[in-house]
């Protein structure tokens, strides 16, 4: 995967690879596997038949440009994969997919990488809180120049700064921890989300499901998007602290101002003498980014009926950015803290 | 207070009640005589003092002309409330506010009245999820017909559809029954958040101010606005829960559809005929609303410096209106919820 | 009216008497007179009930509990008022609101006064680019050090400054200009926009009606509120650029930096030295309000049907605050624009 | 370029091609071969080195690991690379980008990008105005039930729906000619928007430089954004019109209602008798979509002082977004178009 130039800037490359189109594939084919597993538990698979999807999806490679007109006819690539998966499977074709709608597939797949996404979120927010601690065992003891909106008050300790950069950071890892096993659980619910398909079996093949991918189990929630939503608002009081931090960075890396300085800053096409706060300033980039994306993500909170298409849709167009766009906000804010330091006590 | 027509139509008479000037000032006053008697129990105001603070605060009436001006010059209305305060208390007005800025009192009021504001929505929530009950005992056991994208797709039973109005709200009354002692702290930081005008008795204070207005402590937050962004998350969690319900109500009492049917509908001005499904549609109208407004919100936590008026004013601007449009949401769920009925088993 | 301590702050009591109650019910009964007028020239209506009309119109008191019922019950006022005319009309009520629906009413009373708010937006444009002319006069001439990235960067002249803060004021004046004809237009079409209840003497009505009402002629445009979304934008460019200036002056006004000066800034509750740029930081807050709303006046463009009761809302709830923050914001510029002073020569 | 799954479903590869690195390097390397151009016949850059720009730029590959590293460090790219081209030159380096800073390069490269983008989108909107004009020839004089707030109204000719959907795509048409020659214009102030660097030639470089490019001629606006924030409400007034026409759409094609059919709906992984109206959805998504990334645009509008990185780099995360989803609305829209039938006069 070639990445562009502005994914440079304000992407990350960890994050970004859980939501190309071979990881979503790829999450999508571990649901599919699991789900035939699980059924043969429950009885209602053959075991050959779960053995040769297990076999048949781990060498398989689809046919993308089969996968793409589906996907533009279809607004899912389910149908696609699945009619693809089961021309692969001859006979034990009609053992894939038993019970499930694609919605199930997609949303479970989506699961899988999200738990991805927040263990590195959370090692990355761990990282960063080390790191403004030990800025703080250099500088927590210098005084600076508080400012109250825009103009000189009193000093503080350069300890009070960090704890403030600090704080809402262990907060947000915090909550991240609560809503984990709240979000990450499976999607089984049939074509209307009433798992009628599977019977009374329904329930245990849930369960099955949920222990072999490692998810948690919940009652289908093909409308109920509200743990999503929730995340959402968690990424972007994420971005929104390190934006904060970054708006401070700027305005204390002013010519002027000059309690910070940052190493390393970015350089111009036209001036020599500017070290432009780049890293600073993208924080508060992708915080505005992530809170305007965290308005349109609960948009999609208004599902019709027992599957929208537009709101699901806009969840897709939103959500994968969101995340992005944090991991990318913690990758710049650990390369900021390691490029500024506090000057000497300046207001004394 | 005279109520607008649009408030008649999409506010709430307890929930804007909350956010009147009276009751912000009110709040104020009770930050300050706490203020005031918990510095007498650190030994830093003399009794008689804080018996005279809490004397002129039990009768006060601020000159309202004078507090207009003072808001629009100083962008609060804290220093000339406590210059009127500080006149009205003669020798003893230099104990009022002692230690304290604005944002200690503006903050500090907010947080007395989310406390029951949140109380309310609790409750409500709670009746909501009754309602729903009641409805399944009536309705749960009749079949009715599934749509996906907006297509007929397969019955399921009407339990089902109520289930996946339910269970969001249940989460959001969840989340925010963890979120409540995280939120309601008081604020006391001082001018620069630092408690350094209150010594080494800083924190004493803070805990008698905190038992004394019923608050959490926590340490200075001016600048830290991520419970608040976390609370605009679960406003718009609920009624994005409420506008998924009412689309489907609007969709489902659709005279072609007739799965729901709804009791004393809107009149129109030109067809008598009509019966609008106004309650169902004003769900989806609040559920829009709080999601933009909740991008905006989340604007707010980028802070500058110690204290930013920029996004302090900003979150002004939109919490309250968040908090209303929940109220609101929850009154005409609560409305429709006693209109409707499910007609009798139409797929089968 | 008693306006609250927030409208002092960042409203504007001009803008805000446009949306009134008051204001919103004068505007209906205009055109419902004009209508029964028109509908006298096309032969429609007797002119005996259109004078009759006239006559109780003009000294009509409505009974507003009854107006706030009917609005919560049909989601829009005019089936109510209508009602209440018709009982003070007596014999003549049948003529009234002939061929009309709610949504006539409704919109051409917004258009009546969103012709007065042009209007005012535009003179107020006029004079701050004559306020910034004049500033341009004092300190045009004058060197102030420019800043990119939030860097000291290469002296500029304080005109180059001043333009980069006009030119955008001008534009969208130009752009209003243009706007103006397209959106202020009657909205006449009847229960379902077709004006079919008019007959072959509908366009006639349209005509005269329009006249009357000194708007413009516009086919039924119930559910195309594209004009209105334009509306916004132009409003939120305004207050856009206002921002801009805002955040420069709070920038250069710093103490650190003082390349501009502010007289009379706001005062503090606890630091008795502080002169705060808060007119400036309101600058920026109402921007970033009306960038947020401007988001959900656009997610009221997908009007479902003939009619959407929850877009239609939707955009009641928004235009009005969009509105008077740029009325706001207008005023509050101009405050600004009176308190400030460039600084000599810095950089030389 | 690999498009991914999402891209087939809601992109558009025409659009998507001209917001790539390649095309956006292309056209920074147009603006300074242009720009050599044009300093010659200012008499301020040597004959020769001109020519040698212009042969290096017309085979130049760019070292792109370089770029990347340079965007991550600089915030942009071009400080890389003009050092690439510079290098490339030899001792012709000192006559590229001569009085130009990064930001002229880029918002000129985005111009000769956007005037593409803008002729594609005329091109769509009159070929779906042509497309809706033969629909009506077909369906205009059947006759359909109109719904007002989702419920049944009154008969309207199926040309009234035509009309409503029609008129505001013939609006934003006109309204997009009418600010092609306001935004297609070139960017050129040097680093601080003064053109100080290119002394009195300066504005015989511009006017040279623009009509080479075939841009508008304007002064420098490196902080004044309005004109892209007035071209994103329009890509927003267009895709919130075809979600009106993709709401309409899936809501008159509901198996109970049955207005409307659609040829070759999307099919579902569980339920073989589904054709659900994906493209309809898909239109109510793009424009709930762009109407999220306005009010984000919108933020952008603040930039503080004479170039904030900030500001700047929101844009360009929000603004190439809009343009591709309102050609995948365009598209969607035509296909859509082409799937859709009115059934025989339900109502009567």
């Amino acid at each position: 995967m070639t990445r562009s130039l502005l994914q440079h800037l304000v992407g990350d490359a960890e994050f970004e690879a859980l939501f190309t189109d071979e990881a979503e594939i790829a999450a999508i084919l571990e649901f599919e596997a699991a789900l035939a597993a699980a059924e043969v538990e429950a009885g209602l698979v053959p075991e050959a038949a779960a053995g040769a999807i297990g076999t048949v999806i781990s060498s398989f490679h689809p046919d993308r440009a089969d996968l793409s007109d589906g996907v533009a006819r279809d607004g899912v690539v389910v149908p696609a994969l699945v009619r693809q998966l089961r021309a692969a499977l001859g006979e034990h074709g009609a053992w894939l997919h038993v019970g499930a709608t694609s919605q199930d597939a997609i949303d479970t797949g989506l699961m899988l990488r999200l738990a991805r996404a927040i263990s590195l979120i959370e090692q990355r927010l761990t990282s960063l809180e080390d790191a403004l601690g030990q800025l703080g065992e250099r500088f927590g003891a210098l005084t600076m120049m508080a400012h109250t909106r825009m103009q000189r008050a009193l000093p503080i300790p350069v300890s009070g700064k960090l704890s403030a950069w600090t704080e809402p950071l262990a907060r947000a890892r915090r909550t991240l921890g609560l809503l984990r096993p709240r979000l990450l659980v499976i999607q089984l619910g049939g074509p209307v989300g009433s798992r009628a398909e599977l019977g009374e079996r329904a329930d245990l093949v849930a369960r099955r499901l949920a222990e072999r991918l490692d998810l948690g189990l919940a009652t289908p929630w093909h409308t109920e998007r509200d743990p999503i939503g929730e995340f959402g608002a968690v990424l972007s009081l994420i971005t929104g602290a390190l934006g904060k931090l970054g708006a401070d960075v700027a305005l204390l890396s002013q010519n002027e101002v000059a309690t910070i300085a940052i190493e390393g800053g970015g350089g111009s096409s036209a001036m020599a003498h500017k070290s432009n706060p780049v890293n600073a300033e993208l924080l508060v980039t992708l915080a505005r980014f992530n809170a305007g994306q965290l308005g349109l993500l609960h948009q999609a909170l208004v599902h019709e009926y027992e599957r929208s298409g537009s709101a699901w849709t806009l969840e897709w167009l939103v959500l994968p950015q969101m995340v992005v766009a944090t991991g990318a906000s913690l990758r710049i804010a650990a390369a900021l803290i390691g490029q500024i330091s506090f000057q000497s006590d300046k207001p004394q």
